[in-house]
């Protein structure tokens, strides 16, 4: 069995899960100022011999620590420390980078290469290619929500860049960016709070907000172009709340792909494992530990 | 003794390399229709155990066949045929993926993370990640020149995709993308043939092309942004001739790096191996073979 913990900005999971991906034991609560600490509490008595960890970042792979969460009740917490008490291996990792290493273990693609996108509030992405997860120095070779797609654009991301994919695209950020996206052409944009509530409006056949989708899609498109160039994946596997809820808009994106790419696309796949996606990756990197996890110091114990 | 042959669009390259990266012979010719064959007609009597290749491309890398070359005197030749009857093993890699693998083997930087760039008629980039020479399903992981950096430009790449970084900073293209540029801002773009052209009225003062430059430097940033999101490099090893000729200019990109990334920038270093780049990366495939090319068959005998 293994201790699956998935840290999110407003809920952690946990799951006791068995080696052949079967969910045996399922937990929730609101994320505290120490979410580890907390899971670490609730799971006393449960019987397991791993412990894998997903979690927002960013984070200190080497210290096993989320460093500067901007939207968790605490900017810092520790991710391996309350687990060692249990004395059993503890791996970490990003929640996408985690999802990506689910889905390549668990999701059942026979695939060697394998990129994992979420839609949702934010906009995230994780790599398997040719078998290894990619990591990079410090763990950040996941980062492409932050590749630049607007070179041109004054359009800031939360993390203080400019032109972002997740900037334009990232379900928090949609609000904003269509009032820029209506003022660059003159129009004056319908009221809007959420990103629901521009695709609602896109739904009922509004002109600027029909406009901004199909911008939406070609961004969409061009991420997922430069995921193909990044990684040349076989499959690319889609979730989040925003891609699960506009499916028709993410299969628009990805056959658009051949706007902005002549490479071979990857096949468009939806995640697997819905509210547990990250938590199985968390799962997944204690099943079969990635080699490229072994340079930050994993296993703990 | 180790066979390299870099198989470039204008001259092939064809080195005697000890295992320890000292070149003991060293010719080239202008690349004719099948610059593979002449080159094993070259090396009758030479006495090596392993042959590495590194190419232009597009290759199909389980063929060992380029296969659309848009540059060469032949758009289609063979890289492994010719040279099976020396009867020993053979690996093949795309031109900057070998440079990437050569820096890694032979440059001496002591890191895991790696990422070449080289800045030239074309744009091109190869990535060590994690140890781990990126390919991907058809080896095409590594194509970050076909990034897309500017989603809402209509500036068409030479590979058919829109906006991306080769297009607006490839040598081959500046000359139009200069004119482009000038167009947008409502100027008179002055005579230029080549990229040297722009270069050398940036140098003396030409307003036009210092407002080019300066914006040639930004997609640069960008697109070195992009790389870090990508594959989060410890260090950079940039090469090609504008790269080289303009070290200033690079610096400067990097400089700019924080307005596009938070994340912490590799180290910028310039490429090791001059007009030796790909041919030491191709020897560097047959002294330390990476793991990622079993996957396509090699090596071949």
């Amino acid at each position: 069995m293994i201790l699956a913990i998935d840290v999110g900005a407003t809920w952690t999971r946990v799951l006791l899960v068995s080696r052949d991906g079967r969910v045996e034991r399922r937990e929730k609560f609101r994320t505290d100022e120490s979410p580890v600490e907390k899971a670490a509490r609730l799971v006393e008595g449960w019987e397991f011999e791993a412990i894998g960890v997903g979690s927002i970042g960013p984070m200190d792979l080497r210290r096993g620590w989320v460093t500067a969460s901007p939207n968790s009740p605490s900017k810092s917490f520790p991710l391996v420390e309350p687990l060692l008490k249990f004395k059993r291996p503890v791996y970490v990792a990003n929640d996408c980078v985690a999802a990506a290493w689910g889905e390549y273990v668990l999701g059942g693609w026979g695939v060697d290469n394998l990129a994992y996108l979420t839609l949702s509030t934010g906009l995230g992405v994780g790599a398997v290619v040719n078998g290894h997860l990619i990591l990079g120095k410090e763990g950040n070779a996941h980062e492409l929500g932050h590749a630049v797609l607007d070179v041109r654009g004054d359009v800031k991301c939360g993390c203080g860049g400019l032109g972002h994919w997740e900037a334009m695209a990232g379900g928090a950020n949609i609000p904003s960016y269509f009032r820029v996206f209506a003022a660059r052409l003159g129009l004056r944009a319908p009221e809007v709070r959420t990103a629901e509530d521009v695709f609602k409006l896109y739904r009922e056949g509004d002109r600027v907000a029909q406009m901004f989708v199909d911008h939406w899609v070609d961004v969409n498109a061009a991420g997922i172009a430069t995921i193909t160039a990044a990684y040349d994946p076989e499959v690319l596997v889609v979730g989040g709340s925003i891609a699960l809820n506009h499916w028709d808009l993410v299969e628009a994106a990805v056959d658009r792909l051949k706007k902005y790419t002549p490479l071979t696309p990857p096949a468009l796949e939806k995640a697997k494992f819905g509210d547990d996606e990250v938590a199985m990756g968390a799962a997944a990197l204690a099943i079969r530990p990635p080699d490229t996890l072994k340079k930050f110091g994993y296993p703990r114990f």
